[in-house]
């Protein structure tokens, strides 16, 4: 089973590499990996900078960090004064994606998010504006409360109905950066599109996708950028570490249950040092 | 009921309007308008430029080729190269939609119309690379056949299952241009949206609405490069024209037979020069 890891070299026959080293690569469900030391992305071997926490770079400086920042800036283009809405807002991905945001100027931003206790992290830890609970409020009404001009720019990790109510409320020429549909990742068959797919003509906006293997000649801007606002304390991130190689699957269903809040990670040994 | 109209000056109480002077202006179902002369658009009152037959401004040169033109090339963004594929390819906005896109050097350009005619009119007047035909042909098997590396521009005007079956055979960073939805015009109900949505995802494609309302400020622009389209002869026109005022309904219905070829228009009556 593919996924990004964080490890720290146990034995080396590489003299670039010594032992306690934290490397950073694609080395899937196991408890030990084998690399030939080649860097790169998508598999290969990359060092962990000096200073930055292994574990930020799976989750605000991993994957879901740049997907969240090219994302955002490539798709979503916001300006000053911007009103942003972010679905899935308490992942890993929407829950940066949402402060690069309002780092960038955006008069507003809402997040939607699944419970209570997620919505009041996305608020007063996280500086967004607004939070909106699914599970417990009427998304359309909250939208049309929350932006009464219309959403400048929506970034979608989840589809289905919530796609469908940002449509109705998105202002002219607004943009919506199609990152994932996550509601839809276990359905059998393929649920109905968004109904509400003509406001783009209504509007004049834009729906796009994009997969972060594009930008990966532009990881090093990106990186250096998130990580200045999370030295300047602009960026906050967090991580949902459970324990122990047993729960590899279990954790991995908590992403389609909503459980965590940040990045999903699994720690499997202690850091030697 | 609204329309753009292209008439004849009967009386004119204006010096800026000489009696037999053929002008536009969206002056509705009826069968003489009054004007105070403002020039502009929506509604005032635009000279036919000499050398021109005045049905032109209503179809190539009017809302339905400047519609094309914007839409195709401002949304679609057609590279040498590409293929392209028109929905409603028979109709007043596809037909110049396609011929655009072969006029700046699309590789292929395919067009999706209803009926034998329609197609054999389009392969074989229009010079478009190929055509299929929707009530008689698999649009999916159709599309695949015909564009094996994958859309780079689809230009829609329907919506509906075409949609879905183009989403699924677009190229990695394809253009969808939005311009209607004609299948679902006369829905009681707003029906599903495309089931394929995702697919913008996985071929990092957008999808974009637009309003030729926004392009009125380069109307001249766009109305000087298809004049000289249609001079040279690289772009084709037409016009499908119905007779006698009391006919106006039923005209207008055959928009949704899907009856018109080129321009729907009706003539209620004969210039006097």
């Amino acid at each position: 089973m593919r996924a990004s890891t964080v490890g720290q070299v146990v034995e080396s026959n590489n003299p670039d590499y010594a032992v306690g080293e934290f490397v950073n690569g694609m080395f899937g469900w196991q408890e030990f990996a084998i690399s030939d030391g080649k860097p790169g992305m998508m598999g290969r071997l990359n060092k962990v900078p000096p200073g930055i926490p292994p574990q930020l770079t799976l989750s605000a400086l991993g994957g879901t960090g740049l997907t969240a920042y090219f994302g955002m800036l490539d798709i979503g283009e916001p300006v000053a004064g911007d009103v942003v809405v972010v679905s899935g807002a308490a992942g890993a991905t929407g829950s940066v994606a949402g402060q690069i945001a309002r780092i960038k100027g955006a008069s507003k931003v809402v997040g939607i998010a699944g419970g209570d206790r997620k919505c009041r992290w996305l608020t007063e830890e996280l500086g967004f504006d607004a939070a909106i609970d699914y599970k417990s409020e009427d998304v359309m009404a909250r939208l049309r409360e929350e932006c009464p001009q219309g959403i400048n720019v929506f970034f979608d990790n989840v589809g289905g109905q919530i796609l469908d109510d940002a449509l109705l409320n998105m202002a002219q020429f607004g943009r919506i950066v199609l990152c994932g549909g996550i509601s839809a990742y276990n359905s059998q068959e393929l649920p109905p599109g968004p109904k509400n797919y003509m406001q783009l003509v209504i509007r004049r906006c834009k729906m796009q996708g994009f997969i972060l293997i594009d930008y990966f000649d532009r990881a090093g801007e990106a990186m250096a950028e998130l990580s200045s606002w999370i030295e300047d304390g602009s960026l906050q991130h967090a991580e949902d570490i459970q324990e122990g190689f047993e729960n590899t699957p279990k954790t991995f269903l908590r992403l389609f249950t909503g459980q965590n809040m940040g990045k999903q990670l699994l720690k499997i040994a202690e850091p030697t040092t």
